[in-house]
């Protein structure tokens, strides 16, 4: 048997083998092998850079007293850097895999879309999860970014798990029972120190004693920022780091002070990233320069092009088939197809601009999360030809009054290589000048497309993309081979690094993982022969196909129409659909069906197998990449349910074994933010502005009931380990928990709808008490985090107060029982509750950013940004807001309505701002101004109080005659100051009755 | 070539194959391996446990920029715990060395005396440096109390130094040309680090920052004890430990502090490690229980002997040889003689009470290292018989009025299995009783012998023993096989776990390390057969003329009377001495002598080679034990020697830059004591107090300015690198330094001077200027220290204050010009000195304390215990105590003497304490009382002023005689009051006359 340090032995060798320098685990508590100076530092700059490590990684979140049979406060990672990246890490990898004695034939290897973002070290980078059957084995990364710095050269990372990885290969259950030395299991070596330290960083560690050294340590690192000495400065933000991590397992970080702690974290480690560049380049870079190794081994472009023998480009003479296949290291799901759409345009679009396909021409497009297969047929043998107009000097300057050519024409002949009396006259742009029509042979097929394929490639764009160790080109994921064949020829060029040519890969696994293409026609033929199926129908096909069946077999069914966007990621997740039936224990079936769907489809892409009465049932498909070991295929996917669904049921027993009220005691640990309290503080006040909200709605008793039963519990959930595990279930527990305390189904779904909407789009409040608790929790949110100058800054929003904003505004838009409640009375009300004082301008403040946010949502639905603007004075009452701007988005295009803008646009354009209302009507000496009083009398008598846009247009509307009628006849800048005054005080007051619209904004 | 990563690999791999768990170093910063938890901790309690990892150890006070070529703030340790102790480890150590590709045969290892303690863990261990050529490359340790703990069983440490290994293996000059991966050195990967923490450690390290992290640590450790989480508390007592080195490193750590965080981080271990003892306890011991295992597989004594076959004793019917060799691990060289005599000794003395040995029996005694040899000839073949006297009842109670046996005699003859009538009189200690005498038939040799040897073995105690993996011994070092011959047999006998044969070891690189014996006679041929030489004075000669020729072969000689101490350790640190020359760099002889040769002598057992005139010259004699290559062992040696002095002249250039003025301000920055200010106000002090103490004295001017001169550079020294380096340096390097700074010779010596007496029996200042200092450096130490309540308690004296009032004392008692110095009133100059209130209990407290060292002194030199209590009266003066000591004892035997003694013992002993001298002679009435008067006048008149001893009992003889006669006549306690209250009056001032000593202790 493999043990734990068999296997640590192994991958050091390994790795070793493949030129890393064995490294130390860093010798202060970090959080992961990333943290290590050996890569957090050693991936900037253009230093080349190997290195392999143990590192035991410290979370103290994850401290369990030992008794999950998963998760460790440390746990070991065995931590991989190859800088630059090599090009094949994937496979090397995998070559360490076997050095584990893995069977890659067996088992289901797969690379799942796994982003990496660390806001403390300011790093990001692009990869995946590598998962053995299910089970998330290691972390695998192309560093793009750390300490804020852009990597050149790009560094692969990989991160090994080494706990799950030998639990799955030695079948332990629980991580006690791994053989870690011959004769001694984890447990027996680590199980007291895993209970200890459980203990200091859940129950014991002192919280005043962490936050002090929290600071002793982010001084120190500042200290040595400015000593110019980046080591031990970063070794001092590692210690902030864990620090903070020791404070937030004790429940002692509110929203504020994390935010204020990752930035200044942040801060730090973006200082000491820059300095390490620096310092390493005053060194001169004691380990060379991987760029400047690169740039002077190549030279120009594609600077690790492989030498490119000159071109024979091939020539047909009838239609062909052009083959076009873009390898790739494994796309996201959500990719593949939007990367094929762009593909095959970028190819259709650029060969039909050339003429070379025409109506007879067709293409298809196939994807697979590592290719994309365009096959274009009946391309045109070449371009046609075609005539380019080469313009000379105007006509009237090629010529001399006697006829002869000038100058001008002389050189413009001598330029062109003709006599100028070969020069004719073209026409461009309807004026005349001295020119020549010549005849442009057409390109053959290949020639252009040995210039296109670079450009496709060139052109490749994701949501997000990352650079590699290839000039000019940025993508999802590294393009790693390439196939361009036209007809039986490979049409050559070179991008990105690689060179064209016509042999493929198929499945890493496969005995001949590299095979060769004869002919355009046969690429996806070949691709089938290995495997692989190109076309996303098809791999659909097989998933709905051969998961049916499975499900049948134990009496199931899968809901496909509901399964719907998870079939869509399965299918792009896979090259070669094999679905798996897999089963976990009936006795997980007692937590909440959330619960096990959204760890079966969210994490682990499982379709869930119901009884045709849609009940769920202990069984699951899965969907392998290609033939493999079913058995142990489906063994080792349960096993990673089963982990999974045991952590799910310690949390869920553990905190049903408390009371919604006394879970909510734990509030009181949980700090919100600085001086606003803890979480408890913020339940209470939402609670509080809830009630006082309430009296601006017309409730039902048995309403008021819910509010206030559901308010005195608010949020209860947030202290609940289910939800502090997976905080994407917070309100779906509170509901669950309230359910089984016996709580009225109103309240708990009271406690479930005050968290909606969760993201934009997503469902709102359908009760009036949901709505009236979700709106006092963001207003409380808003008020109170202005008041202490927490607001959003560029584009850093740490307490999500643009989401609330938005949130806001969506639910006071969407229930029209909460009409009454305006934004700023909200506020005012959120801003009463506050432990702090609410300064007048931070509230004033907190209405605008609502407004904005309102004005930024009516944008984006679609309204003109005028309409928008137009209607802004109404942001206090978003519902109103949007109604008038639909109803101004109507009235645009009426006459009657310009009628009235333009006459009203004159009056608000002749008072100045901050004129006051207020005149003396018997002063009006002019007729026309005797009419305009006249008619804005009986007006503003007839004017309904809460109208609508169009009642108020309507009504206003006999103003704008007398109005362009006083316009036309009296001067309101009369040279009497008094007559002066009189009128404008009369505009101003016209132009106080029309504010319901800001109509400049429609001008 | 053998990188350092590979060298890490393989000696895991060996470990591993021996049955190691592979952990992994401490994350947290530690100075060496042996803090890690798996060592720490798990060498406490009874379970078993091996395990091997690699531990970068941070020591901040070897931090040197990287620019050292030896020595670096980051080491790197591999650590191998092996519990229980397997009886083989120094073999399978030399295994190691092996997988690391050293040819054993060609190069010179050794195991040299090197015990390890540890007062901040309260851990210690016996045991050795490995030496490769001279070079320290391990430690190698017997665990025998950590946490304050007795270990049970003996873990074995070994603890390699990783850069010295590879440095001597790639014959690299510079930690920075260590290949540490193929293509990769060690000064290009962790060169800046080396720089940048060396900064940290030394210049930038925030020292108030530091102090807030030990205290935030050690309130941790507390707490988490409290918690009763030992695994956690033993983690905040290592970050203590190095926040304390750092602390210490950038030079704010005095005394006080020092000893205060000691005591501090001590306790706070001990605590960890006794209740990690009790968690394993509750726990079961998970790993097993190495003692009871050990109990269950034997029965008995001897728990871990190997199971023993009835022995068939052998005969001699004439007289035979007997040899015993004890075999041991290398014990300490001071321990080989004294060893062989303890052996002889017992067994000589063992034989000769069975009268096995007679007066033509002889013995012989060899001892090396690694065997104690005794052969005893002529020994008899059987003890003689012998008779014995069985003791029954008195004889009164033997027999009845009528003759016949009582009921006790029959008893008695029933349990001797004889008739009653048998029974006769025997006489034991002149009484009478029935009894028996019967014959006791001598046993043969070899049952003796069998008998005597375990008793030997048993009897083994050296100054400081060890246990190890056997039961019921204790001694130096381990006992690891024993031959015990009676001529051709085996005497069979087991002790210590193992049982006597025949096998003896050689060489360890021999090509048979184990040896048959055939006969007793055979035993030291056979060792010398197999290069080693038993005899002690062999090896000497063996030294003396394989070292001179080298010597000569430079031109130069050693000088053996002067280096006699080095030779009797050399000789006992080989069992086949094997001279080899070396050379070093000329240009180090530019250095002080004082450094190379301690360098040469003390640290590497080197034979300094001087040239006719006695310089030094460039050459040493290193002492192989046994065959080896010596060109080999010669560079090897020479390496060592280079970079030591290499290290010795970085810090003496450094030092030189500085003047003692410039040197003397770094004073500052070393804090002495809490309260009593930094090394600088320690400094200033001295020179006050030795300027007060002067006017004491009777100076010439040119003395005074010696004393002047001196007193401002006092202590400069302290602050020098070398001093800091090598503290034994202190006043020889202040003497070097003020030299070459042109300091006048008679200041630069009392500089080195004042430091005298270093230790016990050391030189005392030659000078009266060095005697002032000195005296004065005592005074300030004591009555600082005492003032803010820092006087030793119980076995913990870390200021040394026993040492300073030795010293003080001794320097009073030896220089004949301070004779007017008391120890009180230099106690009070110092006082006044001092930046605290030194209150009177203070003062009184530390002028005891000094005289109980003088007392202690003078009773260790061999002044009879009566006598120096007599004379503590002048305890203030140690030169006229110790005269009076001596003078008394002369006095003791004299008759005059006596009889003074009588008759004062009789005036203090009816003198009531607290009586006051005072009366009227006007109411003596009795002629006694009138003599007595008249005589104490007379004498009191003539006694001088600083009698000496003799002289005052000189003087007062003549009151002998009256006393005497006043006693006999004159009732003292008369009925009247005022007549007693007049005579006991009259008789106190006689008492106060004769203080000069105090009478009652000698009467």
């Amino acid at each position: 048997m493999l043990t734990m340090q068999d296997a640590l032995i192994r991958l050091t060798d390994y790795w070793a083998g493949h030129g890393c320098l064995v490294a130390q685990p860093m010798n202060t508590e970090v959080g992961a092998g990333t943290l290590n100076p050996a890569t957090a530092l050693r991936v900037l700059g253009p230093e080349p850079w190997r290195v392999a490590y143990v590192e035991p990684s410290v979370r103290p979140d994850d401290a369990r007293y030992g008794d999950n049979p998963n998760r460790l406060q440390t746990h070991t990672q065995f931590q991989v850097i190859l800088k630059p990246e090599p090009g094949d890490a994937q496979e090397v990898y995998l070559g360490s895999l076997r050095a584990l004695g893995i069977d890659l034939a067996a088992h289901d290897v797969r690379f799942v879309e796994d982003n990496w973002a660390s806001p403390a070290l300011g790093a990001w980078g692009l990869g995946w999860e590598v998962w053995l059957d299910g089970l998330e084995i290691t972390q695998f990364t192309y560093f793009q970014q750390s300490g804020g710095l852009t990597l050149d050269p790009v560094s692969v990372e990989i991160t090994y798990g080494m706990e799950r990885i030998i639990m799955a290969l030695q079948g332990a259950s629980h991580f006690k029972d791994i053989v870690y030395a011959p004769g001694i299991s984890y447990g027996e070596a680590f199980g007291q120190s895993e209970y200890e330290m459980s203990r200091y960083y859940l129950d014991d560690a002192d919280i005043e004693t962490g936050r002090r050294l929290f600071e002793a340590y982010a001084g120190e690192a500042r200290r040595m920022l400015d000593a110019r000495l980046p080591v031990p400065a970063h070794s001092y933000v590692l210690k902030c780091s864990h620090a903070f991590n020791v404070l937030d397992s004790r429940g002692a970080i509110g929203t504020t002070e994390r935010a204020r702690a990752f930035a200044r974290m942040r801060g730090l480690a973006h200082e000491v990233a820059g300095l390490w560049v620096e310092r390493r380049a005053e060194l001169s870079h004691p380990l060379g320069d991987a760029t400047r190794a690169e740039r002077d081994a190549t030279t120009g472009a594609g600077r690790s092009a492989p030498p490119q023998a000159p071109a024979t480009l091939p020539e047909l003479d009838r239609a062909g088939t052009f083959a076009l296949e873009i390898g790739v290291e494994e796309l996201p799901p959500h990719e593949v197809a939007p990367t094929a759409d762009q593909v095959t345009g970028a190819l259709v679009g650029g060969l039909r601009e050339t003429g070379l396909y025409g109506d007879e021409s067709s293409a298809e497009t196939g994807a697979t999360p590592r290719r994309i297969v365009a096959v274009v047929t009946g391309l045109r043998p070449r371009e046609p030809d075609r005539e380019r107009v080469v313009k000379g000097p105007r006509l009237s300057a090629a010529y001399d009054a006697d006829g002869n050519p000038t100058k001008a024409l002389q050189g413009f002949a001598r330029g062109q290589g003709v006599d100028p009396a070969e020069v004719g006259t073209v026409t461009v742009g309807g004026v005349e000048y001295a020119g020549l029509v010549r005849t442009v042979t057409g390109r053959p097929a290949a020639e252009v497309l040995a210039e296109l394929v670079p450009r496709v490639v060139r052109g490749l764009r994701a949501d997000t993309n990352m650079r590699w160790n290839a000039p000019g080109v940025s993508f999802s994921r590294p393009v790693r081979w390439l196939v361009a064949l036209l007809d039986e020829h490979v049409v050559p060029a070179s991008v990105a690094g690689l060179a064209t040519g016509r042999t493929t890969r198929v499945h890493r696994t496969a005995a001949e993982p590299l095979v060769s293409v004869p002919h355009a026609d046969a690429l996806t033929a070949t691709l089938r022969a290995n495997g692989i199926e190109p076309a996303v129908s098809r791999r659909r096909s097989r998933v709905v196909e051969g998961a049916a069946p499975l499900a049948r077999s134990v009496g199931g069914v899968i809901d496909f129409p509901a399964e719907h966007p998870l079939l869509e990621e399965i299918v792009n997740l896979v090259e070669e659909p094999a679905p798996i039936l897999g089963s976990f224990d009936e006795s997980f079936l007692t937590l909440p069906e959330e619960i096990l769907t959204t760890v079966m489809k969210k994490h682990q892409r499982y379709l869930p197998v119901r009884s045709s009465t849609g009940r769920l049932l202990p069984h699951f498909v899965t969907v392998a990449n290609g033939p493999c070991d079913t058995e142990a295929v489906s063994a080792g996917n349960a096993a990673v349910l089963r982990a999974r669904y045991q952590d799910a049921a310690f949390f869920f027993e553990h905190d049903l074994r408390r009371k919604p009220e006394e879970l909510k005691t734990g509030l009181e640990k949980l700090t919100f933010a600085d001086r606003l309290g803890s979480m408890a503080d913020r339940a209470a006040r939402i609670r509080a502005i809830a009630g006082e909200l309430a009296s601006h709605v017309d409730l039902a008793n048995e309403e008021l009931d819910v509010v206030r039963r559901a308010g005195k519990l608010a949020k209860f959930d947030l202290a609940a380990s289910m939800v502090i595990e997976l905080s994407g279930l917070a309100g779906t527990m509170a509901r669950e928990y309230a359910r089984r305390a016996g709580e009225d189904e109103a309240v708990a779904q009271a406690l479930y709808e005050m968290e909606l909407p969760r993201s934009a789009g997503d469902a709102l409040p359908a009760g009036v008490a949901g709505s009236l608790l979700a709106v006092a929790d963001r207003l409380d949110l808003l008020a109170g985090l202005f008041a202490v100058g927490s607001a959003p800054t560029g584009g850093s929003d740490p307490f999500g107060l643009r989401r609330a904003a938005l949130a806001l505004t969506a639910i006071l838009r969407g229930d029209p029982r909460l009409a009454a409640v305006t934004v700023d009375e909200g506020l005012r009300i959120a801003a009463r509750n506050q432990p702090v004082e609410v300064a007048p301008e931070a509230l004033a403040e907190a209405t605008r950013f609502v407004a904005r946010r309102l004005e930024q949502a009516l944008i984006d639905e679609g309204h003109p940004v005028q309409v928008v603007r137009a209607v802004m004075p109404h942001a206090g009452s978003p519902a109103y807001a949007e109604r008038a701007a639909r109803d101004l988005g109507g009235l645009l295009g009426d006459e009657r309505f310009r009628r009235l803008t333009t006459a009203l646009q004159r009056v608000l354009r002749i008072v100045p701002d901050g004129t006051l209302p207020g005149y003396d009507p018997g002063l009006f000496a002019e007729p026309a101004e005797r009419r305009l009083y006249d008619a804005f009398v009986r007006v503003r008598a007839e004017l309904p109080r809460y109208a609508t846009l169009p009642e108020f247009t309507a009504a206003v509307l006999p103003l704008a005659e007398p109005i362009d009628a006083y316009f036309d006849d009296v001067m309101v800048m009369d040279r009497d100051p008094a007559v002066r005054a009189n009128r404008l005080g009369f505009l101003a007051d016209v132009r106080d009755l029309v504010t319901i619209l800001d109509w400049p904004q429609i001008a």
